[in-house]
């Protein structure tokens, strides 16, 4: 029966990975959960789709056209587009039941219907991690943020350093200079420092009609970067009593890091941090790769007053970060050193061994070994072949005669060199 | 500025759980990861959308009415209801590149949009292994499915044993009683023996107009259950040379079952093991808990010929395996002891020793313990509470006194007792 296929094909924007890739992004994922997990993080996984009520609640129900919609039935509901409005929607829903501080993380898809172009997926993946307080929320958690991302890159072994800002400083400065009508453009042109300078950033502060003695003000408070030291440079620069009170926030959360272990490597203050939402209301943080920081923040978060004002009246106040998951794999596939297989250690029938083989397979697995054994119908030199091409380190031959004596070949294949061994050699070698 | 506000609630049929019952949901994933991953399967994420042209190539274009569609722009889609249906795709796609046989595996969510009741939802997690061959594939495959089963519910601590047939046996069987019109009738007529028994297949095999001398030889066949003896006893059931070569090929399994190091205990053969898709055309299994088989198959899968005959005149046949993540879930839930949280270890400062308290949480993790420190401005015996409802198995209490020893109390929350240790003899008793 002959019949028309249909080609295979997948959706355009949407994120799929070879497997090989795939092994990649797992141990990221992996390693990056061990890392919350060792803070006493909670997981959550909510839905992927959400009531448009819910999802749209920032919007006043208006649909942004980057939103998937479905009408289905009775049933009205949008994919996520983030993983900060289900957060907000789940403690709103149970916050009688948890406990505050809420300590969760998520890993999970979300989906944009933009264009797909370079970097930018319709189906990406985000990775957040949040503490959400109740009434209040000490500034230790802001500090937990940040040691979050000097732990997890270390276990990435790509060391980042973390530099923290404060949106609640920057207020404070800006209304010191009776300017805070202005706040959220002075804070998008101070924002553009690095992308255009400081004489472009004067340039866009003068169209806001802002004295220069004011603009020379702002672009001194920006251009502060630096350890501690530089905490206590800023406080000259202001005698706003909110300025102050969001410098001594940072010098206390300063103490935290410095308990906490973390060193002048891992972290630095910089005011030019502005974050561009205006959802953030107190500490700002970007990561940034310690021998690459000019790829731009890997990740960044702050402090927030109020979760899920849309849902409830009780305060929520947060802190939460989160890593540019499509960003970091790039990078990770970069300097992975070819890992692109689970797989230990191949075993290879030489003649009719493939009983023995199963059994060392089972036996290594056992003894927590990632083992498979190559049994389809195919040349000796093909499996060989195949080991090689699938990066396998380590290859076991068996053959008649090494049955008879139960010791086996094993191949290590970055070095080529081979050896006879028992099979719990074999299991210390791969052990 | 006072605001109305949403009532928040989530999608009714989707699975969503509360952070202490998701601990236990990642700790049983991670557990059957870590199996496939021993057994050297490749992970695979495909979108959760697919084209609609792909995922009702099966039913020639028709819409199932428990597919959510989305039609957007030029983009028609639907959310995947299932692993396979992707995973035919992603093998047609990529056919050139892919080595076979291709081992993969595939945890993720599937999408039915039908009325939720109890144990069925509209969003729920699919957890499937299957093994693709390029034109041919070793029946080793198949053992190496009933494999899994014993070693992914061995790391469970829920012991199973597969219970194995071939509906090529069957299909033999029937044929060489001259009935193979009535195929599909008749092993659906069968599949209903341990619910209906003996005498309700028989009127189900009357009503198809077979003879009373064949029923008897059916109704022994589903009878026949046992190990490799009773795939003797079964030779002599029929002469038919397809039966006898479905009989022989389950010989083949049972022997590179036994080199894999399994036993009687962990699997055994039941030819009233028909499952229900016709889909299947070779070895069929089920996985069944040992010490609850009638709570019904916690699994099930089978060898089937062509994987993506909808996309590619390339023949690949496969064989799978898959776990009912609802229903294990359950099962977990019910007999885990109590493991809500991935805290070891809560630290609790008695006075002013917040730093301290923060010093001995970033050496408990670096450690590979998983602590933290209660830091809100609580009082402490609310602290003591909170690690008490948390289910936190050990408490260190920092006080002034202890900071000048550099000596800290850890309580054992379970025993109740108290011992005053250096930082180093607290992570001997928890590393």
């Amino acid at each position: 029966m002959e019949e028309k296929k249909i080609v295979a094909r997948k959706l355009q924007g949407f994120w799929e990975l070879q497997p090989e890739q795939q092994v990649i992004f797992e141990n990221m994922l992996d390693k990056i959960k061990d890392v919350f997990k060792r803070h006493c993080f909670l997981p959550l996984d909510t839905p992927v789709m959400e009531l448009s009520e819910i999802l749209l609640a920032k919007s006043g129900g208006d649909i942004d056209k980057e939103i998937y919609r479905f009408v289905k039935g009775s049933t009205d509901a949008c994919l996520r587009y983030d993983l900060t409005v289900p957060l907000a929607r789940f403690v709103a829903m149970n916050q009688n039941t948890i406990s505050f501080p809420f300590k969760r993380f998520q890993i999970g898809k979300a989906y944009r219907g933009e264009r797909p172009q370079k970097g930018r997926f319709r189906e990406f993946y985000q990775c957040d991690a949040d503490i959400i307080g109740d009434g209040e929320l000490s500034l230790v958690n802001d500090a937990e943020c940040v040691k979050l991302y000097v732990d997890i890159f270390k276990e990435l072994a790509l060391p980042v350093q973390v530099e923290i800002s404060s949106r609640k400083v920057l207020y404070g400065l800006v209304s010191g200079l009776n300017e805070e009508d202005k706040f959220a453009n002075i804070a998008t042109a101070l924002d553009k420092i690095d992308k255009i300078g400081e004489s472009g950033v004067c340039e866009l502060l003068q169209q806001l009609e802002i004295e220069q003695s004011k603009i020379k003000v702002l672009v001194d408070f920006v251009k502060i970067n630096g350890n501690a030291q530089a905490l206590e440079n800023a406080q000259k620069l202001c005698s706003d009593s909110a300025f102050l009170d969001g410098v001594s926030q940072l010098k206390e959360i300063d103490g935290y890091l410095k308990a906490m272990g973390l060193g002048e490597e891992d972290y630095k203050f910089n005011f030019a941090i502005i974050r561009g939402h205006n959802y953030y209301t107190g500490t700002v943080f970007e990561a940034y790769l310690k021998n690459n920081r000019s790829a731009g923040a890997i990740g960044g978060g702050g402090r927030y007053d109020d979760l899920a004002g849309y849902f409830t009246d009780r305060k929520l106040p947060g802190v939460g970060m989160s890593i540019g998951m499509s960003r970091l794999f790039e990078i990770l596939q970069q300097t992975s050193q070819q890992v692109s297989n689970f797989c230990k250690c191949a075993i290879i029938p030489l003649g009719e061994t493939l009983q023995q083989c199963l059994a060392l397979a089972g036996y290594l697995q056992q003894n927590l070994v990632a083992a498979e054994v190559y049994a389809e119908n195919k040349s000796f030199k093909s499996k060989m072949k195949e080991a090689n091409k699938r990066n396998v380190p380590f290859v076991v031959i068996i053959g008649a005669d090494e049955v008879k004596e139960g010791k086996y070949t094993l191949k290590d294949m970055t070095t080529s060199q081979q050896q006879t061994l028992s099979k719990e050699e074999i299991l210390n070698i791969l052990g």
